[in-house]
């Protein structure tokens, strides 16, 4: 199953949010404002990017409303749904939903995955979130968030029973004999029988196999537990680094620790997110991001920061650098990956707290590529070539305009330089093959018709 | 808001299911074995439902595989990710989706449905199921199903929850002023602040109020506690009955009861379920119902109907009537109101378990009407004059066939006796509206803007 004969190719991803990864996009001229909740937007970004020949496009999400919502759009139609609407409304490109392992059922949601894989012809993927933070755990009954270790260590067990209620249909389970009034072979059919930590679940999911088996499995922790994670289910990354330094250590260690769990490092795809800025020169590119920039409200990134350093309100000053005492990260219970980037960050490069609320919300952490067609598309063919990326997570600071210009300018570039699909090879083609991943075979295939 | 001066119209929804309501369906030359989980077979009903200018359709669900797959098709597409593709695929029709209040969190599920509706222009309708059973109880961590009364309580505390969650955001609360960089108002977001029995859910939900507020609530239960919550929360009523005396006595005693709770009879509307079986002539008819039952295979109906009386395997004899001594409802935990519909129908008339399983093999337990368009709208009109029904939910034999035949011949004939509408009246009507039911208001609006 080794693919050592095709030449390495880049995968791309669209992760669609909203009007664009740049909080301010919203109040540009060309934003509208109701964007999120429009199906028609988002049928547009994902035709788009389909025109990119993208692999694949990508909704993030939690269940809890931020607060503040003066600040920027908030709420969302959720997910799966949004995905099933936009599956009938595109051909190829790859469906991944975010969806939380501590606040579903492994039943309902495998239902769900498995549908959406079944409507969309195999283009199903899924976000595996644990989802930090108070907020959510209090819209599910609980009165604090659950502890980071656990909500990995139930998202570990709520792996092993989707992919068992998955496999509890065999592929060919469906006899349909008409003459002899036989629909199905019970013998097929393995019910989960799950007895664990934190689910107990008997039967067979009521829907067959999928075309994947089951969808592509995502994961975008970059704590030591959610690495430990990837390791062991993930089969691509989402990942947030800032230099190339960085992507190179995270992507041999992603890797190695794959190998380690005992499966093939090729078969985990590590796809660091980007925001690029284009601008036909250098200096236009640069006054496309600082015309976002004037746009941010910064006393509000002030609270958010506040919240994600677990600081008390009015501790932190536009004009100043952060304290130079803070938490560890082991402290944290939240996006512990996410905490640490942001304080490197400011460290690193000795921002002021205005300076460092710009620099997020370009893309929340993610590395902003701010240039023309030619220096984008080297700035990822530096990344691909040289040990620190299989793809990237485009994120573009303003929708649909931004992916519009990746797939008009920095895409044929890349195409040009042989590092990325001219078009869709084959359109039955599942999203997992595109991905360059085999097939998951059933773990127990009944070996012969069974004697009745 | 009364409508009094319009005339009184039928409304007909389309009860879609596999290859049809009989099970034998699937085994006719005509009908796909695969169809339930072939989105295209859905899109295909959806538009003939649509050309009938049916006010909706709906899908039935449990989340558990009903053993023995030998005797027909089983497992289904998640109803609410089918149904989100058929919103992309139709324009008026409605869509209604069942989902278990025992084995879904409100916030989740409140979400879906509000996503649904966003998505699909208000067209979004909840058929509200408690959800009977063991084999459901144990996919989700229970041993035993929670007894009846339990529940109907849950599903009472459910509906209140996720009320204050669709009602979490008013109307207007995007503001999207761009120039001062304010989105959102804030203070139009009311928390659902809930603490119950069953639930404990903090938060606003994180998406805004739909176009109907939220979907058309739907519900089926016939037993008393049924009967008690649907005539409290239900705006439109499945039910199944056998005889116009049967299902005047139910329309009238659900519209007394809902009076009784505070509510405008009118705003309840009931369906009676029925199975059209159509013939050019009655004998033409009769052949096509004697084909369909010629394809039971009757030694799998024994045991369905041993299970639902909860009767020990091998009790029923084929060609015997069912024992004289049966536990009464009270006894039963799992679908009451079908377990009494059933034992009625054999005794009234008679059967044998062999023609006992040859009536409920057609609609499962619902009234067939068989014989030519002319005799079956004249049925229909009856009820519908004579206080048995404000519309009808139509489960086909065999699909599509048996819905095309509906909207070819039966459909044309109920609008030329100015039952039911030629067209759709407005393209923007919403399902609520189409139904002749209100917008629920906001129930705590923000008189005047907050002074900041």
């Amino acid at each position: 199953m080794t693919r050592g004969k095709t030449p390495r190719r880049l995968h791309l991803n669209a992760f669609l949010m909203n009007t664009g990864h740049h909080e301010a996009s919203w109040r540009l001229p060309e934003s509208d404002p109701y964007a999120h909740v429009d199906l028609r937007h988002y049928v547009r970004l994902a035709r788009i990017a389909e025109r990119g020949t993208f692999d694949s496009l990508f909704l993030a999400d939690g269940p809890q409303l931020w607060s503040n919502l003066a600040q920027r759009p908030a709420g969302a139609l959720e997910p799966l749904t949004l995905l099933t609407a936009l599956a009938t409304a595109t051909e190829h490109i790859g469906l991944i939903a975010t969806a939380s392992t501590s606040y579903n059922s492994p039943y309902n949601l495998a239902r769900k995955l498995a549908s959406l894989d079944i409507i969309s012809g195999g283009r199903a993927g899924w976000n595996i979130v644990t989802t930090a933070g108070a907020e959510a755990a209090r819209n599910f009954g609980l009165a604090e968030e659950p502890a980071h270790a656990e909500r990995y260590a139930r998202a570990a067990e709520f792996l092993d029973v989707a992919r068992k209620l998955w496999d509890s249909w065999e592929d060919d389970t469906i006899v349909a004999d008409k003459a002899a009034g036989v629909w199905g072979d019970d013998s097929r059919i393995h019910p989960a029988r799950h007895q664990g930590t934190y689910f107990s679940v008997a039967g067979a999911l009521n829907v067959p196999r999928s075309p994947q088996g089951y969808p592509l499995l995502v994961q975008a922790g970059s704590s030591e537990d959610g690495k430990a994670f990837a390791a062991r289910y993930a089969e691509a990354v989402f990942t947030a680094q800032r230099t190339l330094a960085d992507a190179q250590a995270f992507y041999a260690d992603l890797k190695s620790r794959t190998g380690r769990a005992g499966r093939d490092p090729g078969h985990i795809k590590v796809l660091p997110g980007i925001v690029p800025v284009l601008g036909s020169t250098q200096a236009e590119a640069r006054a496309a991001e600082q015309l976002l920039e004037d746009h941010i409200v910064y006393e509000h990134g002030v609270g958010r920061l506040e919240s994600l350093l677990t600081l008390p309100a009015g501790t932190l000053k536009l004009d100043e650098r952060l304290p130079s005492e803070l938490p560890p990260e082991s402290a944290i219970e939240g996006a512990k990956s996410r905490y640490t980037l942001v304080v490197e960050l400011a460290r690193r490069e000795r921002l002021t707290v205005r300076q460092l609320i710009a620099r997020l919300g370009g893309g929340r952490g993610h590395l902003t590529f701010t240039g023309t067609p030619e220096q984008v598309a080297g700035q990822i063919e530096t990344w691909f070539t040289q040990g620190a990326a299989d793809g990237f997570n485009i994120m573009p600071a303003v929708l649909p305009s931004g992916l519009d210009a990746f797939v008009e300018h920095v895409v044929p570039l890349l195409r040009a330089r042989g590092l990325f699909r001219t078009e869709y090879d084959d359109p039955r083609q599942t999203l997992r093959e595109r991905y360059g991943l085999p097939r998951p075979a059933h773990p127990y295939p009944t070996p012969a018709p069974a004697l009745v």
